[in-house]
């Protein structure tokens, strides 16, 4: 689909064993974790924020889409390319983490760095990066900043975008410019470090990452509360952070939730328990225990079924067990699930449970939910069979619904996973027309070929498998 | 300066009361914080959104710059009137507490509202809100947002743009925009709130302010260590963040301070104090006492003169005592203070002070630093007599070495005070071209007639009292 020209242009950049253009190599960059598939034109690794100034400035010359590509491991469809004469760029060779300045707190890394691998690198030296995506195995930090990752731990620490204090970006006519800078505060300018965190690769490319550290906490103890009720685990959230204790870590799972697991596993799940609260508390080590308790204390009268806390770390690990269970347990109500993300006001999580408990039953599709509770961060797990006539439209319907409800409570449809291709035909619920034209103009028309066309703001949402 | 048909439409829009062009109210609009005159020719005092969006397109419509005001005490000139046909719009009557939501810790509030009546309205009811500028008794929380006001309590708690997760804006056409939202996660489009947190009043007009909330902590503990050098003092900084402690205050102040405050008030001040830190740990009560206990063996190496550790509030107060005492012990150096507000990484403040010694040697102009330390935010206040010939470009010089030297260490010329039209001279020295350029496309040409024209990008910065 591309010229020839272009290609040998590309491969004198970077060079040639960094373009790839053969069916194989394309058909691996073409999907991420939404299974949808669209197949590049080519695929360029470049190997330093130069080389990527030149590729951007020659595929703005000639109204080449470029799509940034991390670990392709994002929910909402970040890294697809997908109109046919686009380019993958994919960031991994930038995987160096530049430095980490213990005195000040600061780390500087390239995008292409796994976010496990620094966060075990700073807490090797007594640091933390909070920001724990369920992908940070696979993901990247250039992925994670892109998107503005959340996780568990973000109910205490804060997403990712409130670690991210400066960055090198590429702009689509190939101008490298830093944004913020190592220093704790800054108020020169607009803030383009935190209009690029969440821009979804949109209004650049992400080239260094200048991320601010906290002391590693000494300490954490996990406990595991079943209620026998969604609005007792609610209320449980609410009583246990006005009682100024911010667990590190709030996450929840819902009836059906435990239905599955306890249908699925060998866990102990009583009978009566309606949901479950994971709960960790950390910091100084002597003060850990006597938090677990008062938590314990606040919320006996909230309909508690059963609390357990861990003593030692195997029974941490033992206590996660009912959680790590979940995805295999959904596997076996259904074999494709749509996961969507979800956030609203902290109290609201009971009464959109019951929305989605009474979508689920109009529909006639298994929904369950998860997620962060002390961020009102609702994973809802819509299961289908999609090889069954008629399933994927419910689906799409029930998905509908779920977003109309979620507004209706003063929510947002995503908390974390970001918009994409897959949330692009709904983002009009959300945000009304004079805030998206705020937007467009923000990602301007050409002469800038701006990356990613077709997403975000647009409804591109077919498959073209049949391109393959 | 204005056409009578346009000050009638105002009149028609906000009611004959709240539209002012007699002198004695221009006169009244014309200043702020930086001493810097500028006579608006109108000054106009919405009640609504809906007002503040009909003068905006009225203005749009008539190319006419809109200055967006709140309690005018910015150092920087974010809310002065710089062009002769300027109206000011005035915010202070949009001072309303519209919501504190208890259950999911989010209060919305109009611009007008004074930043301490709603630290006190939050505290009433168990909660927080940190962000702390020394103006909080006077600063408006639309003000504070336009300049993303930082204060002492940002080392652990962040600055004020850390707590603003929604907004309502007027855009400079009159559109109202709603961004963010009650939720805690969010990232359904482009981040515009944090886009206008900071950006000076020159993107959009604040209407109202979505803001997170915390516990309030139980009990804080004071204490005051003077050291025998500015190195010692920076070494204790990173020395008790490392050890896991943050502090919710860590003040310093600079040995020519110290020399200020020991010859013009009677307080304790050893000779051989030549830097102070000002402590403060706050959080569960009975657990301040260790850690105030462990900061001070943690620093005893570090050339301690003196440590006191505050037992009761009024001893608390009294070790602030010296830190108030600074500005009214300043005012007999020189009548004429140039505060300026870098920040430069933690570790670099000492490097960063003895470059501003040899400034002040330099142009033989004393210059005396204090500030948050925690932050490695300086305020370095430039004294001179303005009377005397030669001095204020002796002033200006030093504050472009002041400036050079902060980039050096990789700082920033603000940490808290913004650009408006005191640093926009300078903005070049910091921001590259292409960044600069990328701000410019966000804040777009007419037909869009933005707020605070010549602001932020120029670099306006003659007075025009003689217009008076």
């Amino acid at each position: 689909m591309l010229d020839k020209s272009i290609i040998s242009n590309l491969e004198k950049i970077v060079g040639k064993e960094y373009v790839q253009t053969d069916k194989t190599s394309l058909i691996c960059y073409s999907y991420d974790a939404t299974q949808r598939k669209f197949l590049p034109a080519a695929v360029v690794h470049p190997g330093t924020t130069q080389e990527i100034s030149r590729i951007m400035a020659l595929a703005n010359q000639h109204q080449i889409p470029i799509y940034p590509r991390g670990a392709g491991s994002g929910f909402t469809g970040g890294s697809l390319p997908t109109t046919s004469n686009g380019i993958v760029l994919g960031l991994t060779r930038l995987d160096r983490i530049l430095d980490i300045d213990e005195e000040n707190l600061v780390a500087t890394v390239e995008p292409g760095v796994v976010t496990e691998d620094f966060q075990k690198a700073v807490e090797k030296v007594g640091l933390f990066y909070p920001p724990d995506p369920a992908s940070l195995k696979m993901s990247t930090l250039g992925g994670n900043v892109a998107e503005c990752a959340g996780g568990p731990r973000c109910v205490k620490y804060g997403v990712t975008k409130d670690y991210i204090i400066g960055l090198e970006i590429v702009t689509p006519t190939g101008d490298i410019i830093t944004t913020g800078g190592p220093t704790m505060k800054g108020v020169v300018g607009y803030d383009l470090t935190k209009l690029i965190c969440g821009s979804e690769g949109t209004l650049a490319i992400i080239t260094k990452i200048i991320i601010k550290l906290l002391p590693l906490p000494d300490a954490k103890k996990t406990m595991l509360v079943l209620f026998d009720s969604i609005d007792g685990a609610a209320q449980a959230v609410s009583s246990i952070i006005r009682s100024k204790i911010i667990p590190a870590t709030l996450e929840f799972m819902d009836g059906r939730t435990l239905d599955c697991v306890r249908d699925a596993t060998s866990l102990q799940v009583p009978d009566n328990a309606r949901a479950v609260l994971i709960i960790e508390v950390d910091g100084d080590r002597e003060f850990l225990d006597k938090q677990a308790h008062r938590i314990a204390e606040i919320i006996k009268p909230l309909g508690v079924v059963e609390t357990r806390i861990a003593e030692t770390p195997a029974e941490s690990d033992a206590l996660w067990q009912i959680r790590r269970s979940v995805s295999a347990s959904l596997r076996r109500v259904n074999p494709d699930k749509f996961n969507e993300d979800i956030c609203v006001p902290r109290s609201k999580v009971p009464d959109m449970i019951r929305k989605i408990d009474k979508i689920s039953d109009k529909y006639g599709i298994p929904i369950v939910n998860f997620g962060h509770a002390g961020d009102g961060n609702i994973h809802v797990n819509i299961m289908i069979d999609s090889k069954i006539p008629g399933e994927q439209e419910k689906a799409d319907l029930a998905i509908a619904d779920v977003f109309a409800g979620t507004l209706e409570l003063g929510g947002t449809m995503s908390g974390e996973h970001g918009v994409g291709i897959m949330k692009a035909p709904f983002v009009g619920m959300e945000l009304g027309k004079a805030a998206i034209d705020y937007m467009k103009t923000i990602k301007r028309a050409p002469p800038q070929q701006y990356p990613q066309p077709g997403k975000f703001f647009s409804d591109v949402k077919q498959n073209i498998e049949d391109r393959l």
